[in-house]
C-alpha cells in the first residue's frame, strides 16, 4: 500500500525508469556478480528524480527461476561448449557473447541471488517506488525459430501465433484472442505477484504491441478488458501500469482499451509510447489527459532513439540516432506542460543500451522529471514520427517532406513553456540547395542564418539555422511554415532553445 | 425547454439534417415563393427519421434581415441590371443566376416572409426539433474579394484575417484570436437567439474550419472556451451543438476543444465531420464517445461527397463522387454501432446539392437513423479519407496505395453489425493488372471473382470482386489485407453487403 507521503507525491511530476530483463546480466557478464554490485545498481537512482524503478522480469523467458515460464538459462549446460544445443543456431561470436550472460544469469540463480527481489527491497529502502514489469508478448529474435531467447510455450505452439499465413516478426506474436495464451501469460503475473513485493506491476503491451489477428481486435478488446479485471483481482491494491501506443485511437483499434481499463479501476498508470526506433515527440498527451480519470497517472514514454522518419540516416550515414540530454529535456518539457505526470524512460540504462555520452546520465536522472528543473536548461525539440499504428489504420508522418519550388509546408512541434532567457533557433535539415528558403514560426518570419555545425543527434544532411523573433514563440504548440525557393526535401525540423551567448 | 417525451427520445438514434443558407433561395428562384411552399419544405421531413431540422441562417451574409451582419440582398437594386455593382465581379452567366436567387431572397424579405421563423414553427408543429445553425467563419468565394457573398465586415477588415502573408482560401478566414472577430460573431448569435424560437443552436466551426493563425491555436483555445461559456449564458437552457473536425486531436490542435465545452456544460451535441469533398468513413467515433459526457449527444457528420483520396477520379473521369443511399447506409451502420446517437446529414438537401438519384431521398430520410431500419438493407462500406487536420499536423490517408510485386498492404474498414442474411463482397479498384492479386479479410482468404460492373459511386479504374467467407466477418472493424502479385496501385477499397441472389 502507498504511504500517505507517497500518495501525496504521486501526482507531482517525476521520472519512471525501466530496466530491461537482460541488460544487467549482459553488462555484468564475465565475472561473479556480488550483492554489493546489485545494491550499487539501485543506489545510482536513489536521490534522483526517478520515482518508479521498474524492473522488467521477462522477455519470452524469465530473468528469475520461474516455475510457469521458461527461465533464460533453461537448457544451459555450464560445462558444455559455446556451441551447445541452446546456442546452436547462433553464429560463433554470438554463441560466445550469449553464453557469457546466460552463464551469469545461471550462476546468480545457482547462488540464490535473486536480483529482482534484492532490487525491489533496496529501492524501497532508498525511497524509490519498486515496480515490476511484465512484457506481454516479446518478439526478440523470432526470425530465428531456434534462438535461445524463445520460450518452450512459443516454440511448442506455432498454432497460437496471431498470423499463421506470413512470417514477419509481428506475425509471430502470440494471439491473445486464445484463452491458452491469456492463461499462460496470466500465470506469470500470478507467480510474480506472489513472489515479489512491489508497489506496482506494469503490463508492457508495447513489447511488441500486436496481440490479435488483423481485424480480430474488437473481440480481443473484450478479452483484454476482462483480463485486466482478472489482474486487478490478483494484485489487489497494488498499482497497475500499462504501456500502450501513442495514439488513443490506435490503441483502441489494437484492442488495447487503456481508457476503459483505467475507468474500470483496473489500471492506475498509462504510458503511451512509441515501440522502438525513435521517441515520438508528437504524442497527443493532452488528449490522453482528457480521456483518463484524474487519479490515473499519465506517463509520456520516451524510447532511447531519436530519428526523424522511417529509413532516415543520421550523421555519418548511421541508421540510428539517439536522444541526448538536450532532446530528452525538449520532449519532457513539452509533455509535462501538456499534463503528463511522468516522463518514462525506456532503454535509458546505465550502460550499453544507454545515452551516447554517459557523462549526461546523472543530469538525465535529475532534470527531465519536472518543469522546475528543466526551466533554465538548453533543450531541443525535434520532429519525429509515430511508429505504432493498428493494422490497416492510416499512418501519418511529417518527414521527409519533398518540396517543389515555391511551395510551402507546415510542421507542428510542441515546445512546452517558453523561457525568454534562452534563445530560440529553428534548424532545418534539407536535402537540396536551401540557401534561399524561408521559414516562419507561428506566423513570424525568421531570420535566415548559415549552416549549423553538428551536435548529436544530427541528421546526415546540411542543417540551416533560422533565428526566431523573440515574441514569436509562446507556450505549447508551435507551427513552422517552410517555403522552398527551389526543389528539395526537408529531412529534419528542430526548435532549439540555446543559451544566450 | 425539451418536453419530457423529447428528452426521453434524445438519446435514441435518429437523423439530423442541415439546410444551408442559400439552397432554398437558389432552387426556388424565378418565381414568388409562397407560404405553402415553405410549409411543404418542412413537411417533407415530418414523419421521417429526421429529428433535428437544422436551419442554417448565414454564410458571411445572413438569410434574414440582420441588423448586425450583412443580409444577402444588401446592396441589391431590384430595378438595376444584372451587372449592377453587387454582381460586377461575376461573369455574365453568374450575374444572371446570382441575381435571380438574391432577388428571391430580397422579395421574400420585402414581403416579410421570414422562412426561418416559419420553418422553425412548422417543424415544431410537425414533431421535428427546430434548430438554427450559424456558420462561424464562412469562406465561400474568397478568391474573388468583390464577390457578392462577402460581408461588409470581412471586406472592411482585411487586417483581421488569420494569415496576412498568403492568399489561399483558408488564409482569408477571420482570426478568432481577435476580440473584434469574436464580438462580431457573437452579435449574430445574440440576434438569432432573440429573434427565433428554437430547441437548439449549432455553431458550425467546420465552415470553414480554420479560425486562428498557425501556431496561435493554444491561446485561441482559451478564447473559444470562454466564448462558448458566453454563448451558453446567452441561450440559456436551449441546446448548443458544434461541428468540429473528425479527430479529437486535430480539433484540439485547431483550438476547438469540444471535449472541454461539453464537460463545462457549454455544448450538448458534438458532430465530428469532414469539411467537404468526401464523407470520412474512418472517424474515431468510439474515441469521441469515450471523451464526451454521456449526456452529450454525438453525431457522425456525413458530407454528400464520397471520394477515396485527394485528387481521385470517379467513373467517367469525374473529379467528384457522391454518396448513394447504399453508401450512407454503410457509414451510418458503422457509426451507430460505434456509439453515435445521430447520423448528421450535411448537403443532403431536397434538390441541386443532393443525392444523384433523388428517387433514393425518401429512403435516405427513413433508414440510416437507426440500426433497426438498416439491418436488412444492402449497404456499402468504402474507404475514404480525413480532409481536415491542424496546420503542421501529420495527415494520413490509406489511398492510393502503390504496391510493388509481392508486397502487401492493409486497409481498415468499420462495417458495424454484420447481418448474416446478406452476402459480403470485397471490391478492390486497382490501377494495373490485378487478375492474380489476392486478398484476405480478417485473416480469411477471399475467393477471387471477376471484374465488377459499375454502380454509383464508382471509381475510374477496374474494380475486382473477392468473395468473403461467411464466417470471416464480425461486427465492428474489419481489416482487408491485399497482396499484389504484380505492381499496381489500390485506388478503391469497399466491403459491400449484397442481397443473396
Amino acid at each position: 500500500m502507498l504511504s500517505a507521503a507517497r500518495a501525496a507525491a504521486r501526482n507531482s511530476t517525476a521520472l519512471s525508469l525501466n530496466e530491461d530483463p537482460t541488460h544487467f546480466f549482459s553488462t555484468r557478464a564475465g565475472h561473479r556478480v556480488t550483492r554489493d554490485e546489485l545494491i550499487a545498481w539501485v543506489d545510482q537512482y536513489a536521490g534522483t528524480q526517478v520515482r518508479e524503478l521498474i524492473v522488467n522480469v521477462n522477455a519470452q523467458r524469465t530473468a528469475f527461476d520461474s516455475r510457469v515460464w521458461t527461465p533464460f538459462w533453461k537448457g544451459y549446460d555450464p560445462d558444455g561448449p559455446d556451441g551447445q544445443p541452446l546456442f546452436a543456431s547462433l553464429p560463433p561470436a554470438g554463441q560466445k557473447a550469449f553464453r557469457a550472460w546466460i552463464h551469469t544469469a545461471w550462476q546468480m540463480n545457482e547462488e540464490r541471488l535473486d536480483h529482482i527481489a534484492l532490487w525491489l527491497r533496496r529501492a524501497r529502502e532508498k525511497g524509490l517506488s519498486p515496480w515490476v514489469s511484465i512484457r506481454m508478448n516479446d518478439l526478440h529474435n523470432v526470425e530465428d525459430e531456434r534462438h535461445p531467447l524463445h520460450s518452450d510455450f512459443w516454440r511448442a505452439h506455432p498454432e497460437f501465433r496471431r498470423i499463421p499465413y506470413r512470417g514477419e516478426m509481428r506475425d509471430k506474436a502470440l494471439d491473445f484472442g486464445r484463452e491458452e495464451v491469456r492463461d499462460y501469460t496470466f500465470s506469470l503475473i500470478d507467480e510474480v505477484a506472489a513472489r515479489y513485493s512491489f508497489d506496482g506491476i506494469e503490463l508492457d503491451w508495447m513489447r511488441h504491441g500486436f496481440h490479435f489477428g488483423p481485424g480480430r481486435e474488437d473481440e480481443g478488446r473484450a478479452h483484454l478488458n476482462r483480463f485486466m479485471a482478472r489482474v486487478r483481482r490478483r494484485v489487489g491494491r497494488r498499482k497497475i501500469a500499462v504501456r500502450v501506443p501513442p495514439h488513443p485511437e490506435s490503441s483502441l483499434r489494437l484492442g488495447l482499451d487503456a481508457v476503459t481499463w483505467a475507468r474500470e479501476g483496473n489500471c492506475d498508470y498509462v504510458v503511451p509510447t512509441n515501440f522502438w526506433r525513435t521517441a515520438d515527440t508528437g504524442m497527443p498527451i493532452r488528449l490522453w489527459r482528457q480521456l483518463l480519470p484524474e487519479a490515473c497517472l499519465l506517463g509520456a514514454g520516451l524510447e532511447l532513439g531519436l530519428n526523424p522518419y522511417v529509413g532516415s540516416r543520421m550523421l555519418g550515414g548511421k541508421p540510428f540516432g539517439y536522444n541526448s540530454l538536450a532532446t530528452v529535456r525538449g520532449a519532457a518539457a513539452a509533455y509535462l506542460f501538456e499534463g503528463a505526470n511522468r516522463i518514462y524512460l525506456f532503454n535509458y540504462m546505465d550502460s550499453q543500451t544507454a545515452l551516447e555520452d554517459m557523462g549526461e546520465y546523472p543530469a538525465l536522472l535529475r532534470e527531465p522529471g519536472s518543469l522546475a528543473t528543466l526551466r533554465d536548461k538548453p533543450r531541443r525539440h525535434v520532429v519525429t514520427y509515430t511508429d505504432t499504428w493498428a493494422p490497416g489504420e492510416p499512418a501519418a508522418a511529417l518527414l521527409p517532406a519533398r518540396m517543389e519550388a515555391q511551395t510551402w509546408r507546415a510542421f507542428r512541434l510542441a515546445v512546452g513553456p517558453v523561457n525568454r532567457d534562452l534563445k530560440p533557433v529553428l534548424r532545418l535539415g534539407v536535402e537540396g540547395e536551401a540557401a534561399q528558403w524561408s521559414a516562419r514560426v507561428n506566423g513570424a518570419l525568421t531570420e535566415r542564418g548559415g549552416k549549423a555545425g553538428p551536435e548529436r543527434p544530427w541528421p546526415d544532411c546540411p542543417v540551416w539555422t533560422f533565428g526566431i523573433p523573440a515574441n514569436a514563440l509562446h507556450d505549447g504548440d508551435c507551427v513552422v511554415e517552410v517555403t522552398a525557393a527551389s526543389p528539395g526535401a526537408v529531412q529534419w525540423v528542430e526548435i532549439a532553445f540555446q543559451p544566450v551567448a
